[in-house]
């Protein structure tokens, strides 16, 4: 297994997709056993990503021992690395369907996803017929108060959050492994974009 | 003729047009005069899928001498053989579209196609002036009670039947031939396509 | 110049696009000062197409000593050349837009065109204050019938006719060299997109 | 930093975006400290634009040295070169989106963009809570006139103006460097996807 070789070959697969637009969205993955972990560099094209890209933070997001700056958005990181013991890798996504459906739907609150077959591609999910409920966090630059906000939601509301979004600005998702995380955006991003086409029929 | 080569060729094709996301979809082939198959293992990524990524399964869909895990779905591939002896290739897909468009029209029981020159693309049909019938069956994690109510369905209803959609989870189609096959499904996507953006037209 | 060449690359362009899904669209090139010209054979996956796969036809649609067959739309090819000398290349493509739209439009009888820069993409328009009808006739599998109506068409309604839509199959233009007959592939094809697009705000 | 490769490079992205058809759009890059910049010649396939194909001109658009003729817009190079001297990249883009939406709010005169997080892709921006105009101006063939207007409005309106569409036609924007630039072209045609996505909601 070598993480940081297959980070950067799911980011690849992101990036061709279109879900990695005009340097947004940040990675980072953390080896096994260790409480520090490996982020994007920030303002990166995504097409241009390679692996010395990653720079090395503390759990409270610190760099360590690199003066580069590591993406605006790596306290949320260590928030779902602190929140989820087994997780190695997170991946946020910034796409057309995560930000208009992420707004269309944040006065509820969260998305709510049921009987779709692709349900089974989130680890440990069995079968079609489960809800998944993904929050709607509102878009802020105080990414600090958001990882709290992030932490508070997990413990008082679901501690198997599987993924998040905020409006007008993306989607994170994480997974045991880079292979897991990769598969989870696929499934997220396959079902927003259901749940916008569904929403045309109705409007 | 090399099944397995072109398969894997398909099935890169299939993935690249986003019809296989997150390790879901699954493949057979069958070569000729044999009543075992091949079919895909279970779980993997599509876009590192390989030749050597094949089970034998007998026609009943138990590994021969082979301790991997076939698809969960391999009873299904096991009923298109043993209804149509003369196909030797059978295709799944996962798409946005075969999602929302057989969620749709679930309650119809079928999606009803005609009047579309595509249509010649299935073996057989040489007119765009005849009516194909895809029947929609509700979706199941009892892949042995829907193979089951596959064969009842055709065998009673439509001895011909080209491809099937279950409700939220995907679509099945096959051929005589690896080509068959792979043409089958781009002509039903695309009529699933042509079909969704009739409909928003109507909502 | 190596017409040759150059309508293959312009094909694998419009296959990579998704314009010519499941074996369908034909193809053709005629050699300056020849009646005679160059049909796409039938059947082929157009992703696997290379130059070998033409065959010469004369101005009837015979086969020149060869024994494969042409593309069961041949004599559209050949209405084409006839009505117009100058030009040396028709391309033909099956998209789901083009199905769509020329099936909605097929009540009036054409698509008409006006206010959009890409106009001038065509051979010719110097700006975008023109407006081009593009006729849309029913489909048949009578393609001698249909190439009758067309050249009755050019010669009584349009002697200047750039492209046709056939109802729920698809799309013809041409041009005086590859360049000009892909560049115009893709200005009907950008516009049919537009058209589809403001369709939808209006329903 | 070699900015001839690097737009070189861009203008490949934005061609296999699909965002360049049929021999549309325009680009040009200025030399630090210099008046003179290189623009894209004329008519030409974007997917087979290579170094070889841009031509100095001189501030006013006139070819030094040169017999080919330049894009038909130099002229609104031109004048954004002369209103920011910062600036080292202009890209223009034709796209089905940026056609269809810049039609649709032309009577508006602009879209508004706020409360989207990839607004900060816009070098200077540092919050999504922010409102962005993009003005809108009439399609004409006389691009000295259109970049009169241009200049008129940046210096009555919008000093720090980032894009403006052209109805019908395209959208203009530019940046300190190439880099700049292209990250500009994917935050505007994003959002003009968000904006479409959201109208159709609402129609």
């Amino acid at each position: 297994m070598n993480q940081r070789a297959d980070i950067v070959k799911a980011i690849h697969f992101l990036h061709q997709k279109g879900w990695a637009p005009a340097t947004s969205s940040n990675y980072s993955f953390r080896e096994s056993g260790q409480s520090n972990f490996y982020v994007s560099q920030s303002g990166m094209d995504k097409g241009d990503f390679g692996e010395a890209h990653f720079l090395e933070v503390d759990a409270d997001g610190n760099p360590v021992n690199d003066s580069r700056k590591p993406s605006a958005e790596t306290l949320l990181h260590c928030a779902v690395y602190q929140l989820f013991p087994a997780v190695h890798c997170v991946l946020h996504t910034h796409t057309v369907l995560n930000t208009v459906v992420s707004q269309v739907f944040q006065e509820k609150g969260c998305l709510e996803l049921q009987d779709y077959e692709i349900l089974k591609g989130f680890s440990g999910i069995k079968t079609h017929e489960v809800s998944i409920k993904i929050p709607i966090f509102a878009n802020t630059q105080d990414i600090n108060a958001l990882s709290i906000e992030l932490v508070d939601f997990v413990r008082k509301n679901d501690p198997e959050l599987r993924a998040f979004l905020i409006a007008g600005h993306g989607m994170y998702t994480w997974g045991a492994t880079v292979a897991d995380a990769k598969r989870h955006v696929e499934v997220v991003e396959f079902l927003l974009e259901c749940e916008y086409l569904k929403l045309k029929l109705k409007a």
